[in-house]
C-alpha cells in the first residue's frame, strides 16, 4: 500500500500523470452560470505549476513562459472536488516543461489537459538562468534556500 | 476624433485588435516574485472573453470551450496598467471564436496573445445551441433578456 | 461604423458619457440578499476612475479625493452584465474631475450616476502636483513611464 | 468604566459618532501606490452600514439607496488600523439614514465622513416596506428571525 | 443607556465577553454545502484578535502564537449576522491571552468559543519584546505610533 | 521510487504524516507585518481537511466539528512554500478525526501541528449520519456521487 494514497484516493494513473492536489468548488469559484469559473481553474493550474517548477528547478524565480492549447472537455459545479496533476516532461537549459491534467472527482470526467506548460528559471535581474538539471527529482534536494 | 478614445488612450490597432479593458496591477495580483501573477491575468482574460461572447451570441449561457497556445512574452509590475483586447474572428454554428491580446501600457510591451478563444452557446440543459449569427454586431441588438 | 463598438455593444450615449468597461456579476459580488453588493460596485468604480485619471494626468500617483452624492436607482443580479462609464469633466491645477455612470445591460436600467469624482495628482512625497493639462486627451501621449 | 471600551480603545466621541468596527490594512487592501485602496474602504463602509441597518430596521432585506458626498481627507498605509463608526440619524417610513465616519487610529487623522447613508427596507418582492420604527434601538429587540 | 449599544444591539454579556464586531455572511463566505466556511470564520477571528492585541500591547508587531481547542457548536447560513467578541484574560511578560466567542445573531446560537488565543509582542528583529502591561486598557493610550 | 514523489519533493514522514498539498505565499496571504496571515493559513487547513474528510467519509456533507489546540511554532514570508499534511487518525460512528501538520519548505521549520481535527458526516437535514467506515481508504471507492 503506497504512501501516494494517503489523502484517501487512489492516484489516478492516466498515462503518465499522477494527480496531486485537490480543490473544493466553493461559491466564489463559480461563474455567473453556476458552473466552475474558468478563471479560478486557470489560477489553480498556474499556482500548482509554479510550485512544481520551483521544486524541480531549485529556484524561486520561476515564471510562466508558455502554455499549449487548452480544451475544456467538461466543467464542475459547486461542491465538486477537482484534482490537479502536474508532471515534468522535459528539461531545457533554462526551462522546464510540464504536463497538466485536471479532473472532476465527483463526475469522474476529465476537465482539461494542457500538454505543455513551460516555466523559465530567472536570475536576480530577470534573465534566463541555466539550472543544470536534466531529470525529475523525487527528493527534497532542490528546495531553494530562504 | 473618435469616441473610442474616451478613456484617454488611443485604441492601439494591432492588426485587427481594438484594446478595450484596462486593469491596474495591485498587490493582490502579484505572485511571490512581485510580478504579475499568471493566474490573475488568465482570470481577467477569461472574464473579458465571457462578456464579449455573451454580447455577441445573445446568450448568457456561453462557456469557455478552447484556448489556443499562450506565449507569455513579458510581464508587469505593481502599478502597471494592463490593456486587454478581444475581437471575434469566426462564428460557428453554436460557437464563437475570438482573438485576445494583452499589453502593458506602461512599458509598451506585449504581454501575450491568444489566437483563438472559443466559447460555446448552451441551452438550459447545457447542450450546444445554434445561435444563428455569422457576423460581429456593433450594436446592442443581442443583449440577452434578464 | 466605429471602432468603439468592437465589444459587440453600441456605446450608449447618455449625454456625455461613453460606456467603456463591463463586469459580469458573479456569486462573489452578491450581498447576502442575492443582489449586487454595493461594496463590489464601488470598488469597480474606484478602480476604473483611477485608471482613467492616471491616463489623463500622466501620473501613476493619482488618488481619490472626492465623490459627489450617489443615488442607487436600481440593482443587479447574478449573471447580469454591468457597464461602467467614466468621462473627464474638468481639469483643475492638480486635480481631475470625472463623471461616472453605471448601467445594467440586461435590464437596461441605470444603476447609479456619480456627477463628480475628483482625483488629485501627487508628487513622490504625496503633495499635490500641478499636471499642466486642461483638456481630455484621446491619444496615448500621457501614459506614465515605468 | 464602560463595557464599550473592551476592545482596548476609548470610544472616540466625535460629535454623535461612536466608533465601533476596526480593520487592519493588509497588502490586499492597497492600491498600486501602496496606500489604502478606496475600493476596499468603500466596501467596508457599505458592509458596516448594511449590518447596522438590518439591526435597526429588523429586516434582512435592507439595501443601499443613497450616499451623500465623500471627502477623502487622508489615507492609510499597510499595518494601519482603521475605525469605522456608524450611527442612525433619521428614520423615514421605509428608510433609515445613517452617518458614517472613518478614522486612521495610528495617525489619528480622519479619513472621511459620509453625512447620509440611506438604506431602504424591502419586502419579499423588493418593494419598500414600512418598518414602523422612529428611534434607534439599543437593545436586541429587532434582530430579524432566521 | 450605554455607548456600547450604539450599533443597535445590546451587548450580549456572556460571562465576561462583550461582543464587538459583526459580519454579514455573503456567498463568498460559504463552503460548498452552503453553510459558513470554517476558513472564513477563522480568518475573521484571527484578524479581530490581532487588532485587539495591537491596541492592548501598544505594538503593531503582535503575532498569533497559540489557540486553544475550538468546538464548532453550530453554523450559519447566507444572510446571517455573526458577532465576534474578544477580551483579554491575562498579560504575560511578552504575551497577551484573550478569550473569543462567536455567535449567530439570527439564530441566537453560539457558534464557537476559544478560551485562549495568545499573541506575542515582537521587536523589529522578530524576538519577543516585554510590553510592560498588566491590565486591560479602556483608553486609547497604547495605540502604536505610525 | 514511488509515485508519491511526483511533485518533486520526497514525502516528509514526520511520524505518521505524509505531506500532500503545497501553497505559495503570495502578497494577498500576508498580514500587515509582512508575514503569513494566520487567517490564510487556517483557511487552507480547513479546506484541506474538508476535502480529505469527504473522500474518507464518502459524503460531501462533512463539516468541521472540532479542532484541538494550535501552537504557531514559526511563520513564513512572501515566496515561501508551505506544505500541508492531513491524515485520518480515528473513525467514530458519524465522525472522522484527522491530524494536520504544516511546514515551511524553504526554512525547513514546522509551522504548526493540530493533533485532532474532527469532521462529522451529516444527512440532508443536517443531522449526524453514521458512515459505516472504520479504516482509511487508499482507493477511490468512497468518492461521493454527484
Amino acid at each position: 500500500m503506497s504512501d501516494s494514497m494517503a489523502q484517501g484516493a487512489e492516484a489516478a494513473t492516466d498515462g503518465d500523470i499522477n494527480f496531486r492536489s485537490r480543490r473544493w468548488v466553493r461559491p466564489e469559484d463559480l461563474n455567473a452560470n453556476g458552473t466552475l469559473f474558468g478563471g479560478s481553474l486557470l489560477r489553480w493550474i498556474d499556482e500548482e505549476a509554479a510550485i512544481y517548477a520551483i521544486l524541480q528547478l531549485g529556484n524561486a524565480r520561476a515564471v510562466t513562459k508558455y502554455m499549449s492549447e487548452i480544451d475544456f472537455v467538461s466543467s464542475a459545479r459547486q461542491g465538486d472536488l477537482i484534482e490537479l496533476g502536474i508532471r515534468a516532461t522535459a528539461f531545457g537549459r533554462t526551462s522546464l516543461t510540464m504536463r497538466a491534467e485536471v479532473r472532476n472527482m465527483i463526475t469522474r470526467d476529465r476537465i482539461l489537459t494542457i500538454d505543455r506548460i513551460v516555466f523559465v528559471s530567472l536570475d536576480a535581474e530577470g534573465r534566463p538562468l541555466a539550472h543544470g538539471y536534466t531529470e525529475i527529482t523525487y527528493n527534497r534536494d532542490r528546495i531553494p534556500l530562504g
